[in-house]
């Protein structure tokens, strides 16, 4: 996505990094201010002290912009956990993505992005690799150690674990805005341990 | 919610209901074709064949119209589940709650009053209440009768039984906006009922 999004250099000119930072910083403040929707280039770059077309040089379009800049925000900061055992994993990966959603730029960028994919299947296509992709095979690896480990019966399926780590939180945390009330993290990592088939460590 | 958010008739005027079903209808297809913040009262009065006078007798702006059409339709036509088994329950649930997920009004509707939770705590309240309190009592009902039967152990959590059911489910359907392969529910219903720790029947 990064890769494809992002304008090549036009001839000899030189893109100065710190005013495609200031750019970004400015991507997600205008974002968690007025929405994707109402959402200028013009607001963008008055607020990252630029000219507009120091946007349009790097970037053709808002919604390449946007995506650009969550792609890349959904793609760092996610280690793979490695605890020695499912829930173990399990419980950090939920620790890692409740801190992620409970981000306030993501409690409000993520609603809106969902309602413009709901009209434009170039927005949901994207926006379903940047919050599907990564996690995908974070998942994969963390079930393949346990199948290995004899904690999983083979043919374990990711999807069906993805769905059951992710969704419980996505639900309380993003659509209920809800609080996560202590041990709740504790209670969710082995109540889908349980329900993947693990045995007990 | 509903109680509250319709105007009581002033005076001797008579609201008639004809007027009143094609004002909601009206909602429905304006929120689809629109999206919330972009819809007006003068849209929804031309759409529904009224002038803007009949909307503003019922309901007294447009987010109380919308949340009140949002409510009735989130509690209208739930049928509490009653299986004998509570695998067979959550099958149920999950079946009913996917045929309302994936209709066309909610997958563009529900995205769209998201967003503006994200920036109006009187809209996210309203929504909860819609998306969460009809749920949450037809599985403390559900969870009970399984308890009951001795299918579960005294004390399980309701709320961490109401995020399994309904978090997964929201996540592939609503965000990443993906199909229910075959067979995905009946696995999805097994592994919720062994994560609440129901022994098997």
């Amino acid at each position: 996505m990064s890769k494809t999004a992002r304008r090549a250099p036009a001839g000899a000119a030189v893109l100065r990094e710190e005013k495609t930072a200031a750019i970004r910083a400015a991507v997600f403040a205008e974002l968690a201010a007025v929405g994707f929707g109402r959402m200028s280039i013009e607001g963008i770059a008055r607020r990252a002290g630029v000219g507009k077309t120091a946007v349009y040089r790097r970037w053709r379009s808002k919604l390449h912009l946007v995506l650009d800049v969550v792609t890349a925000l959904a793609a760092e900061g996610m280690p793979v956990p490695d605890t020695g055992t499912l829930r173990g994993d399990v419980r950090m990966l939920l620790e890692v993505a409740s801190r992620a959603l409970r981000h306030p730029m993501a409690a409000q960028i993520i609603p809106d992005l969902l309602a413009e994919a709901a009209r434009s299947p170039e927005i949901a296509e994207a926006l379903r690799t940047a919050l599907h992709d990564s996690q995908e095979s974070m998942t994969r690896a963390m079930v393949g150690r346990a199948v290995e480990r004899g904690e999983l019966p083979e043919g374990c399926d990711v999807r069906l674990a993805l769905d059951l780590i992710t969704g419980p939180l996505y639900w309380r945390v993003v659509v209920l805005r809800g609080d996560l009330p202590k041990g709740y993290l504790d209670e969710l990592a082995a109540a889908v341990a349980t329900a993947l088939g693990a045995r007990s460590a």
